[in-house]
């Protein structure tokens, strides 16, 4: 009975996230959906790619449990953003994007970047529209974490390696990281950032950049 | 409907959650839930802690999704382990519990100590059978945390702040995590804690040996 409940609430999420894409395709913006485990940096990534891509038009919806911290710092980059707050559900689902995009500007954009709730998780059960799913891992997680988190490898098109400025004082094996993660999922492309620094961060744009049409 | 189902679940959780607790308290063996983000620190500070503590009996449940690396870390220091694979799911609850105490050597331990699936989120929300919930969380997650994640913080009765030799390294204000900690939860106990250096460890493990009878 649990698992039957279970399979119908995906159902309905995908029928919904199928709605969403094609409104995101007719609208002509590109959608990411970022994930990771609470506090690996994604809201300071997208700060960093918004920085780094003034010709690019960009606009957030961004995912928490409670409060609007993250909102407010994209907002401070005159980008539009939405916060949505979950109110205690551990992930986005589709549901929650449609609720939001209907009055959202999504005609000016080029790219939609959904942050989505930290957690390592749930939030790669649940499509919510997006053309690619890019997850953050920060090196300060230790390199044990593909093998014991497979299913959000598997989702993710890209893994993007936060906080590698930290990697001389942390017992973390990049190489490790790297070789677990593609073993999960061979096509998935890995950058090594530090939104701290900025080493890093223009590869991961310039990929970006290339989705983007 | 979807409210209801959930509802019905979290009694049926509590229901054997309950019947846990009362087989721990029959075999006297104390019982923490230790739950944090993923890579926080909570396999290390277990072993710190068994270390720490030679003469108080302790068993540990490893929770994952998959793998059990956590589970060979712990039998390798010759304490009594059993690891759960969920297979996906996102946190442990009292069932799993349930299902692998029955063969577990409960009666010769003092401290059972279970450590969760890593997830910031969902396991706030499951009793296992524990008398206490403890919190890691590691400072290079940074100070927004407590605001954007309460529950977890409203329930457990210790923070436990991880990796403190990194805090040089990064901007995280302690003082702030503290203030908005405490605001979620007076009675939280907060320890400032690096189990990489063992920086803070002994007053732990005092604080926990004297919930022990």
């Amino acid at each position: 009975m649990k698992v039957k409940v279970v399979t119908q609430i995906l159902e309905a999420n995908d029928r919904i996230a199928e709605e969403n894409r094609k409104l995101f395709d007719k609208s002509g913006v590109y959608v990411i959906n970022i994930m990771s485990a609470p506090g690996a940096g994604k809201t300071s990534l997208i700060e960093k790619t918004i920085k780094e891509t003034a010709k690019i038009k960009i606009g957030v919806i961004e995912g928490d449990i409670a409060g609007s911290d993250d909102a407010k710092r994209i907002k401070s980059l005159g980008i539009p953003v939405v916060q949505i707050n979950t109110g205690g559900a551990c992930h986005l689902d589709a549901n929650m994007i449609r609720e939001v995009i209907e009055d959202f500007p999504l005609k000016g954009l080029d790219l939609l970047i959904i942050e989505n709730v930290g957690n390592l998780v749930c939030p790669a059960e649940f499509k919510v529209g997006e053309d690619i799913k890019v997850m953050l891992l920060s090196i300060t997680e230790g390199d044990d974490k593909p093998l014991k988190y497979p299913l959000m490898f598997q989702e993710s098109s890209a893994l993007v390696l936060n906080k590698i400025d930290l990697l001389p004082y942390t017992n973390a094996d990049v190489g490790k990281i790297k070789k677990n993660s593609l073993s999960l999922n061979p096509k998935l492309k890995i950058f090594e950032v530090s939104c701290k620094t900025g080493e890093g961060i223009s590869k991961w744009v310039k990929w970006l950049q290339s989705l983007i049409k």
